[in-house]
């Protein structure tokens, strides 16, 4: 008797749209038990309607104001038909393409309505074919009822709702499908700024100057030597880059003496976007690996090869140089651990595995492998100029090559960190951690200055 | 108060089967707080059942035909003993055991029962291990309060429901569970034809051609060469496959003016399986590159530079190339770059991926990126043979190279696709696409006609 | 008016403590529709509280005992305050802090509460971000009626419940959020015992014996070539070793002539490492291909080509064998296709992979392509010791080459597996997994005997 009753107490929702969206949606609704009906200008012009639904034309309070809502080509539910729920779930075709927000158009056109936005972070293609159950959607209006309202029917459909507030929070709500990786900017900034300034610099260092110096044309390295440079260059940086700001933050701690003090904005934002920061190093790093495995089929190699041959034949024969074989190895076996390191780091950010460790596991591969990854990855780039660093021929136009460069940044993090991880320090920064404060702030930072002149 | 009322009044559950998976369903019933009794004829011998359920055997309503269900080895529930309604998880070893299907039988056996087909996706090993929250399960049935009882109690499950309608849908969900890469069939058909097509095409052209012409045994050739040829080339065809169809739609809507019309049958098949057409181009995109990486390491290769070397020890020295130097860097720089989108491509069709970004984030990926691979994979293409396109021993008995065949396809594509974002097509289709539809669907045919002669 | 009365049941939540994890657990209890109130001692002191929630500091029933929980620096929720349900979700930062458990020590402080350990899994950032639903929690408690409100509270945050039992429980559903990859202890040890012992064998057999018996100094091949060994021959193992189990557990089901009897503890064990073991020889195979791919750029490579010509040179010339040609390069093709096979597998070990497919899509990757990629990779290892089985130079010091030694395992694999899906077999092992018993098992292993003999 009891789940009998509850079948017919599943509101009547009404939908104005027949459009995939509209169609989509009444099509799931009518599968979870809802019954549905659609508001429609010219029912006879839409397409398929989901089996079971009804459609509605000329009903009393929705004919007069049907055709302003289609104007802006979107869809909306009316829920509780006695207390004039609206739920608005459409999205313009682009940001800012009218100057209020379609949910704020909605409550102007139907002063009496309750209007939740929401839900718009669905598509007609997930509410057809994919289990809703997971995905999590947002919600935001003015009046608490009809939220909640709202979020019962979510519920029941099997999503997670995140209530944003409300109704001045819908410009946010119906931006977010609009969105284009906003997180990745900072770190495509990054990546693409150093990208573009050591392609300058060792176009400069080794292209241009065998080009004035020699007159020598090599400008044909451009496409793999340099873009090989220029990668694991860059991938080395934006990998301490990640482990940075955690450093910055247990420094700016201990100065402090408490945990509960914000750090400033743009180390907050810098945090947010680490992993970011290491997938694009991943990424370049994955190129600088296929890079390097195409080298023996290069054109240019294989004539150096065989050039080489034909003039060493004539001269003295080629002595076998065993600690040469033993940096060269080393150089690579330490290019391969890294970016093997560096592949686990990238599969633990990924959101299924990511979610499936637990909190400690998470934080041991983020932390500890991380740091071993730096590390491998700077000693890799250490051996390349391990019998380079004292010959004056590396110094070209008085610059130093590429490589010295990338190791100033991940030595830097290194050896703050190794600071960090000292027992004196450990300590105090674990208890600041914890909740411990210095007490008066001031005195504090007082005693912290004198302890470090 | 209320929470303690609601306790009580979650159902009592009778599982009849105690393998794995009726134990593992009754396990997970407790720990969620419903009370689980086992149906069993010989409670003596079963399993350890879950601590907390009781086992009954002789109870009067069951006992009887007890037996006969249990000749097809399944599991099913009755739940709300005063209502009858009995739920069928049960799935049977292959497709078309039995002339009607499990739920049909169970209705058979007991007639005034109110049977639901379904949760027959959940596997013992889930149910036992794994979080159910975010999976769909399917339901059907004939009573829709059925139906909404065990809806309900699959929502406490934290499950996903989508209701599939009468029990006469019963065939379509047990097959669920049986059914193997379904939507992967006709894309693997297609790449297998591809395949040998081109795998016996280019035999006769390398392997039998020089055997036959020149007397020459070059069969080794087959294990890596050869094949290093057929991956890319139909890797490249199934990838421009993938937006072909895409290109042939805005076609037809712009020729029809609508998006109300539905496409042809073969066009929706067709675009379903762009997926799994582009993840198959990829794995061909992969192992052409394993091919690739391998090549410096082969016998035949090691051979062929060593016999140069001493050939050309003899004769004039060996000038270096700049153009053929240019030409073969940017062939390869193109194929990794080409791959390395593939590969981005790729990962966001992981499902935690692709289900993490924004709609319109989804799109931009498999849209512009995708075209952008194309793009890059087809120069690939044609550099590979931008100075054999004039050369007559290119044209072996008649027949066109491997390469120029596979450069037809995503040519084509390509071009369509600059047509369609020519400014004026383009407007006109995205009008089409927001509802717009041409009036009087005859005179707009014919008018189309008009301008497109 | 009914959603309107339900709003106003959502009960009071009073949360302690104010720290990261607090503050973000109140937000999300605000976001989903609950009123929070904060119980702090010092209000002023503690970070932003989120907008909407409530400071209260003196209340009578808290205040007494309020420092004493803060001892431990934890989190706990006070639900349905006439009902003093009570949620322990704190966390140690170790494991075996303290004597008693969180939960224990809570309830010996409340001795009136009704105390439920749980949700303790939730890191403050998944409560602040990520979306929740899909998420597992444990709970455990004494009183069924507390643990049934607070399912209702964690089922209304999207997430799914698993109870593990009483209060008793409560160490290890704290301990969870601590435990560092315990399912991967085992896979470990085993791959590194079995890397240490090939290693030193190919260093003593390859390194030592070049030293001792032909003088040669050629350790800086440890780094790549030795590495280049071993991590292929580990990888075989530990690839035949995921499905040694899976035969060992057939071999015992007909033996005893049903698969009711539980197996013994090892065995167990050992499958449930499976996919650890798999990954795991995945990961060396990865490293094994990197490895590979690196060769041809080695210093100590080069070198002997370079000399190998200079050599040559002066000598017959060097003719082509197309019987080493077909070799190695079948050699290559079956570990490319080895590393796909492998890669495939590894990817549906991805939950959000495996989660999308149905179960016998699931058991036909696993078994059908595991089977199939053991095959392959063990073809692989057996071509690349084609012609030296039989040469006495290959038997240094007379111990067998690592590579001999990695086959034995698969090979017994490979037979055995090939047995067990022999037809008569095959039938016999049908019937018993789908639940039928040899009657009387003493007479059945008699007669098993009997007919083995």
């Amino acid at each position: 008797i009891h789940s009998h009753t509850k079948i017919h107490t599943l509101p009547l929702l009404c939908i104005f749209g027949t459009g995939d969206l509209g169609r989509s949606l009444g099509q799931r609704l009518l599968q979870t038990g809802y019954r549905v009906v659609y508001g429609s200008r010219r029912p006879q012009s839409c397409g398929p309607l989901p089996p079971g639904a009804q459609v509605r034309t000329g009903s009393p309070p929705f004919s007069s104001y049907l055709y302003e809502f289609k104007q802006r080509n979107y869809v909306f539910m009316h829920m509780n038909v006695s207390e004039q729920v609206f739920v608005d779930l459409s999205n313009n075709q682009k940001k800012d393409m009218y100057p209020d927000t379609n949910a704020e158009y909605l409550q102007r056109l139907v002063p009496g309505a309750l209007v939740v936005k929401g839900l718009n972070t669905l598509s007609a293609w997930v509410l057809l074919n994919g289990p809703l159950a997971g995905k999590q959607v947002f919600l935001c209006g003015d009046s608490a009822e009809a939220k909640q309202a709202v979020r019962e029917l979510a519920t029941r459909l099997g999503l997670s709702v995140l209530d944003r507030g409300s109704l001045s929070a819908a410009r946010e709500v119906e931006d977010f499908p609009l969105q284009l990786f906003p997180e990745w900017r900072l770190p495509l900034c990054i990546a693409t700024g150093l990208t573009a300034f050591f392609f300058f610099y060792l176009l400069i260092r080794d292209i241009i100057y065998a080009y004035v110096e020699q007159d020598k044309d090599i400008s044909f390295r451009i496409m793999v030597s340099l873009a090989n440079k220029v990668f694991p260059i860059v991938s080395l940086i934006m990998l301490s880059l990640c482990y940075l700001p955690g450093v910055m933050a247990a420094i700016l701690q201990l100065y402090r003496g408490t945990k509960y003090s914000r750090f400033p904005d743009w180390l907050d934002r810098w945090m947010l976007c680490r992993k970011q920061l290491g997938l694009l190093a991943l990424a370049l790093a994955f190129l600088h690996v296929l890079y390097t495995f195409i080298i023996p089929i290069r054109y240019a190699v294989r004539h150096k090869l065989i050039s080489t041959v034909m003039k060493d034949n004539k001269s003295t024969p080629f002595y076998f140089d065993n600690t040469e074989a033993w940096a060269t190895d080393s150089f690579f076996v330490l290019g391969i651990m890294g970016f093997f390191l560096y592949f686990l780091l990238g599969l633990t950010s990924l959101p299924s595995v990511g979610g499936s460790l637990s909190w400690r596991e998470f934080t041991f591969v983020q932390s500890k492998l991380g740091h071993l990854t730096l590390i491998v990855c700077t000693a890799h780039g250490y051996i390349y100029g391990w019998n380079k660093f004292l010959k004056p021929s590396t110094y070209k136009w008085w610059t130093p090559p590429g490589y010295m460069l990338c190791l100033v940044v991940p030595s830097v993090v290194l050896v703050l960190k190794l600071l960090m991880v000292l027992p004196c320090v450990d300590r105090s920064l674990g208890r600041i951690r914890q909740g411990w404060e210095r007490t008066g702030p001031e005195e504090g930072r007082a005693s912290l200055r004198a302890t470090t002149l």
